[in-house]
């Protein structure tokens, strides 16, 4: 059989169970930006490859996926964060322009070529570490038009880099100043103007909403996941993460791909969550963060046979992280998950969360987006803190 | 005047105050591996420099110190940290050969070779983010031979890279099991066999021990420090981590240059370090991965005027940490230091807790150590979690 290019000499951990799906001495194979094999040397069957790497025992996992991020905005935060530590009040830093008002006022300033611009150093510091597909969601525009703008940058960053964009509408993020509080009024323009115009335009794979009492109401977030659906797009939610407005409930009734945060989430919301089939995303970069004491109900998804997915939820104002390894030594430091979760909620279960059955796993079939790593055990990519072992990356078509 | 080396169209840091010693159109001309001058370009005497640098605006900052890591040694802890999310009690995770005792046992077991193959990963990573000095502590051999091995690599290291490296003999960081529970015995070792022998050969810089209910008391590690001292040695102390034995007064009764941790430290115990002008030495990093939840007195060490340094404790047991730009943040979020602490507690401060006069600060007379980023205000560099703005790292000589 003729293939493409031959990793030879590799350890795998395929991802595709049982646990990490531990392979001791590997091979993988891909033919037209495919998996065509991936497996022990031993059951390999006869191929002809064009191109051969030998991978010197190093470790191949599938290519890492952050199903969780709002990378594209103007502006950082970093003046905000000095001022609080030096014991300004919330009201001073207001005045001082910060907040998530002045990540709205930067990014409706920027051009698409500002935001592309500002944006590339943190996406590339994401593929720095294995990368290969990646969700970014708008809502620093909050009007039609910087909102279209979001995505359209956001859309570009995938033809700029050799890395996978998924794209979501997250209008329903925060209430512009200019709504004047009236929050159902805006939720009608979010429904009726913007997301029509996007979804028209194809530049989102996914409608978003953000239920907390800081933001909008369960009523407002339903109405949202309606015009999604009217317009043929799957759903996803920022829930749980402050309160328990049922958030988790909400989003299973939906069939959303994934509820995200969910540190309030309660045993109902769990298994409501596990028999649709919706992915928990946990960000434990934002519970580190704004200094969240409330772990994530990790025992009860695991209880309820929720797939739990870890990103990083880099954003300005609450998570300034773009490192997915960080990440997972969050997401075993902080909420005990097993390095086995760790890696499957960047792989396996983010896939699931981004509705997206071509990539999370070494299997044949699969896109053939692979992480080469320099280690001696899967672990080490949990394990160390501000480290990064990443030998190659490479992504099939 | 005659210069080796201008750099120009920078913003500087200078960390010598008030402040951060910010200067907004900066210069700075080395010679001889000194820095000549560094402030504003309006106060810049005339100068011929045999070469220039275009900063285009960006930020120089003194060169990173790491003044408290614990980089060389064997092997790695990534397995014992797997099985303890998996739910091992300690007593399995010892059966299967985890705990300190794991890495004596791969420390004694690696040559010299071995253990600078193994560290260079680790000091590469913190190079990569404007390290330019790093303390380096033996304390994993706990006999004379492999101590000894573990300073010789740690010297080597700073000749195999361009960093400065400090060395610091921790003989008394634990128990070997041979000493079978005879803790003044092995003390008797370290002050009258291991000691001498690392002094003669003039392997340490310091000295320093580990004053903990689970290590030495206070009257084993005083007669520690009366033997470096009988040696012409500064001193310094792994102190309060776990519980308040007062090492911080111990510590300051005895001069030393740091005491470190210092999480149960006490008001008499930061007043008394403040008079002697031994600099508190903070570690989030060990902090964050044993989930200690005391957090050190910050308060106290500000209120007595106390220096306070931050520092990676990278380590393969409570702190597999190589990122000064993550300890920042950890810092900032865990302890509430401000911007201007963190980075002090990484040049000025670490400077002070190895003693030395000749590093730290952006000043005419000190050694050109550099760091160049590529960021819009220093805040910036404490602020990101996992991005590493580095541009350029310059070191004297
Ligand atoms: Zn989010
Ligand atoms: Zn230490």
């Amino acid at each position: 059989m003729r293939v493409d290019h031959l990793f030879r000499n590799a350890r795998l951990a395929t991802m595709a169970g049982p646990g990490l799906g531990l392979v001791e001495d590997g091979v993988i194979a891909t033919g037209d930006g495919k998996i065509v094999f991936a497996g022990a040397r031993a059951e390999m069957p006869a191929v002809e490859p064009a191109q051969e790497t030998d991978c010197e025992g190093r470790w191949i996992t599938p290519g890492l996926i952050d199903c969780h991020t709002h990378l594209v905005y103007g502006g950082d935060r970093a003046r905000e964060f000095e001022l609080r530590l030096e014991g300004a009040s919330y009201e001073e830093i207001a005045r001082a322009g910060g907040g998530i008002v002045s990540t709205v006022k930067a990014t409706r300033a920027a051009t698409t070529a500002d935001l592309t611009r500002e944006t590339l150093p943190r996406l590339d510091a994401l593929i720095a570490e294995g990368v290969t597909t990646v969700e970014i969601k708008s809502g620093y525009g909050l009007n039609t038009e910087t909102e279209t703008r979001q995505l359209v940058a956001a859309r570009g960053l995938g033809k700029l880099r050799d890395v996978g964009v998924v794209t979501t509408f997250l209008g329903a993020h925060a209430l512009p100043a200019e709504a004047e509080g009236d929050k159902d009024r805006y939720i009608d323009l979010v429904c009726h103007e913007m997301l029509p115009a996007i979804a028209a335009a194809g530049l989102a794979d996914a409608v978003d909403a953000f239920c907390e009492g800081i933001a909008f109401s369960t009523e407002q977030t339903a109405r949202v996941f309606a015009a999604a659906k009217r317009h043929g797009l799957p759903v996803k939610l920022h829930a749980d993460q402050l309160s328990n407005l049922h958030g988790a409930r909400l989003a299973a009734e939906h069939g959303a791909l994934s509820a995200d945060h969910l540190e309030y989430t309660d045993e109902d919301g769990a298994a409501r969550m596990a028999a649709a089939g919706t992915v928990a995303v946990l960000l434990p970069g934002a519970f580190y963060f704004i200094r969240e004491t409330k772990v994530p109900p990790v025992d009860l998804f695991r209880k309820s046979g929720t797939a739990i997915a870890l990103a990083t939820d880099s954003n300005p104002g609450s998570s300034p992280l773009t490192s997915p390894l960080i990440t997972m030594n969050m997401g075993a430091t902080l909420f005990r998950l097993t390095v086995e979760e760790c890696l499957a909620g960047f792989t396996r279960n983010a896939a699931k969360a981004l509705g997206r059955a071509d990539i999370g796993t070494l299997e044949a079939g699969k896109r053939a987006d692979l992480a080469i790593w320099s280690i001696e055990r899967p672990a080490e990519l949990v394990y160390r803190i501000g480290f990064n072992p990443l030998h190659a990356r490479h992504r099939g078509a």
